[in-house]
């Protein structure tokens, strides 16, 4: 653990994020921020310039008039990271795509292809879409339950793993000189056939990259979500409220990686987090507080609150009466945050208004100081084994920019980040395994058992 | 019709597409090319170099290892072509996909990001997927039937166009003077209730492009495909095996649009060709029979044919033996090239080994010469109306090149062809209207009905 590497992420969500709404109104961002290619490039070379690991995109489906300034039009992750992926040399390159209505197939396919664009820089956060109103944008009439949402995620994930060792490495041997173009022993059909995805029968018409497969994120909070990291995630992605509650996410999910039979050390936590930098702590908390008065507004916050219980109307409550009890509603949305939302209320008797102001409104952040008192803090964090490091969520691009230039080079002299990539590759950056193939390793396995017996 | 332009795509299939298993002999592609994003960055600029309409990229999602070298490993075509685009400035960029095993929910998002990207450069070339065995990669034991498949791929559309409407021009005035960033009435849900797809709801979460939709390509040659083209298709792509049998599909085509209705000049037809040019007729003929020497194997070929009945073993029967009428298994692939091939065979008495060598031998082409040649015979198919311009598959690069630099300057000098490109969105340089926004278009004619009455 002595070699343990602080890992970084960017988040780029332009005119602004849940909770976030006014983002656009600083003068640093472009208006159309969410939609404008050049400004996520500029973003991602100013990441990489900053030595980060990854940039991360989120997504989501389905909208509402209320959803935040970001979600209601935004470039969909695929094209949006392989435009960064030819603009870039070294960054990763997460995005996130849903179980719940792609093709594992098509998945497959396209983050296959990203990571060959990219030379094996890609990554999948997987999550399985809380907005239970995506389901009316595929068909159907309800979202999935919990258990189908998490037993899709992880079927979906094995077979794509399965469908990216399609092609051995020495599948293309290209040799002009004596006319091989492929070796047809090294390609392999999956010939899937399951729960959730009966029948998924490959190749996938795609090879390897230099890292073998993409990394594998995962978001969700549930039980069954933190299963489905700790069985399957290389990265996870949660919320950074607190260190205590950040370390006991870590120390949870660790403990369930290792009651799978799994290095612990092989999972990487990433809580999402915001900084504020100034010449001085009080400039910082200034920047702060103008961020969140800024952004607070009352009704919007609660037409937004409303979207952990499926985009709930709350406005028909009266606001200064007890919280409603309305979680059943929720159970096909973001259960969790729904359930602690509720519990919280109840156990201690808020009004609407107080829930939706306790939970909604922006509030005072930790990684707020000067250059150093935030890197002091990134390193307490790190050091405290809280985290793995942080996915930054930026706002204005300033403040990013003095993230890199000035944070960056104290955590660099700390001793705990990064002064040149070390690899190429997600993978070897965030000091993770290149999966064998199957078959070679199959093949490679029996012929040692040969040789022994 | 004096102003008619004469308009250009080039197919990029670097390794070699179907009946050219030996393309990646050329020792002036990449070993890699149908995988190497250098390598189509590098064509897409040459093409942009050359005024020419659009990139081309096609697709298939089902692979035995019988596949030509570039099906069996490629890039998937939204992750390339968001690659080209923040790689060109000008040229369009028409990726193929297919409405058999897509949700039109993504197929609208990438698309519309797509165009996003590249600023209105983009189109979809709709396809239903001939391989039979594509079922089997996405949970089905069968393809679906033509009626089904076309069924699909007009409502598809369909739905995608409507979901493309989901903001006016003017949703997002992203004004910080008043603080209004969107404005609510300006985002439409779809509400589609269909036969095929039974609920999409939507709204899309992105907005237009400067084209305002991306054009809608097709490839399908069966009645039903020609009558999908004729209703919804802004460019065909076909095949261009003699000026005869293009023009009459052209004149079949436009005549099929006008009965629904349409402006037959707002279809443009681009049959798909192989150029070979040298510094003399004779030189230019005998790199075509090399190219055709080096690409024919009777076994190879033999495999290959089977593919549109479904990849079936023909290497079963005996080759002298009279064609076996097997075109029942064609169903649920590519049944009218199927009927042709059987047809044919029968009428003229053919062995399985002639009907191999006429269907799938490489054949000599029309447009080998001179550069002088070959401009004059563009010349004679777009004057004699059997064309409105080619789609160019590129084998060698140097030939392409060679197109480039010498064919496209008499095409120029002859008038036919621009010296500049007329617009920076594909629509402009297609001579293609803007569609209008459907609920802008029925406020506006609300309010003049209200002038009016
Ligand atoms: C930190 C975090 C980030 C998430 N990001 C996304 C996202 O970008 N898109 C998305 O559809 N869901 C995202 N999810 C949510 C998952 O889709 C999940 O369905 C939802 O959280 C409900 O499941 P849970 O109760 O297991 O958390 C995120 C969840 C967490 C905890
Ligand atoms: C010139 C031409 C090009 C085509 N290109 C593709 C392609 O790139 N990918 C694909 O899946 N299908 C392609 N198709 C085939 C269609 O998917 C279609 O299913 C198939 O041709 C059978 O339908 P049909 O009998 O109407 O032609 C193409 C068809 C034609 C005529």
């Amino acid at each position: 653990m002595t070699d343990r590497q602080l890992h970084l992420g960017v988040i780029l969500t332009g005119a602004g994020g849940p909770g976030r709404p006014k983002t656009w109104l600083y003068d640093d961002l472009p208006l159309d921020s969410s939609v404008n290619v050049d400004w996520y490039i500029e973003l991602s070379q100013l990441a990489e310039k900053g030595k980060l690991d990854l940039v991360f995109i989120v997504d989501s489906q389905f909208i509402t008039p209320n959803s935040p300034p970001h979600y209601l039009n935004r470039l969909e992750p695929f094209t949006l990271l392989a435009a960064l992926a030819v603009s870039t040399k070294n960054i990763g390159l997460v995005g996130t795509a849903t179980t719940s209505y792609n093709d594992p197939f098509n998945l497959a396919r396209r983050f296959a292809s990203l990571d060959n664009i990219s030379h094996g820089r890609a990554g999948w956060n997987v999550v399985t879409s809380g907005d239970s109103g995506t389901a009316g944008n595929y068909g159907r009439d309800e979202h999935y339950d919990y258990d189908t949402r998490y037993g899709r995620a992880h079927e979906a994930i094995e077979v794509i793993q399965g469908l990216w060792d399609s092609y051995e490495d020495d599948a293309f041997p290209r040799d002009r000189a004596t006319g091989q173009f492929f070796d047809p022993s090294k390609q392999h059909a999956l010939n899937h056939e399951g729960t959730y995805f009966p029948k998924v029968v490959g190749p996938l018409n795609i090879q390897r990259s230099e890292q073998g497969w993409p990394v594998i994120f995962q978001a969700g909070d549930s039980d069954q979500g933190r299963d489905l990291g700790a069985a399957l995630g290389e990265g996870i992605f949660t919320h950074g409220e607190s260190f205590e509650k950040t370390k006991a996410f870590r120390t949870d999910l660790r403990s369930r990686a290792e009651a799978k039979g799994r290095d612990a050390d092989s999972v990487i936590i990433l809580p999402g987090v915001r900084f504020f930098i100034g010449d001085t702590d009080e400039e910082a908390r200034a920047l702060e507080q103008r961020a969140n008065d800024m952004n607070w507004d009352f009704d919007r916050a609660q037409a937004e609150f409303g979207r952990a219980f499926g985009w709930h109307d709350f406005s028909q409550y009266d606001p200064e009466a007890p919280f409603p009890d309305v979680r059943e509603i929720a159970t096909l949305a973001w259960k969790t945050q729904a359930d602690e939302v509720t519990d919280t209320a109840l156990r201690e008797g808020l009004t609407l208004r107080q829930t939706v102001e306790r939970f909604a409104a922006p509030r005072r952040g930790h990684f707020v100081g000067t250059a150093q008192h935030v890197a002091d803090l990134i390193e307490e964090w790190f050091t405290g084994e809280a985290t793995d490091g942080f996915n930054i969520y930026v706002e204005q691009p300033a403040q990013f920019r003095r993230f890199v230039e000035e944070v960056v080079p104290i955590l660099q002299q700390k001793g705990i980040f990064r002064t040149e990539y070390e690899a190429s590759t997600l993978r070897g950056n965030l000091g993770l395994p290149i999966p064998a193939n199957r078959y070679t390793a199959a093949r490679e396995a029996s012929r040692e058992h040969a040789a022994i017996s």
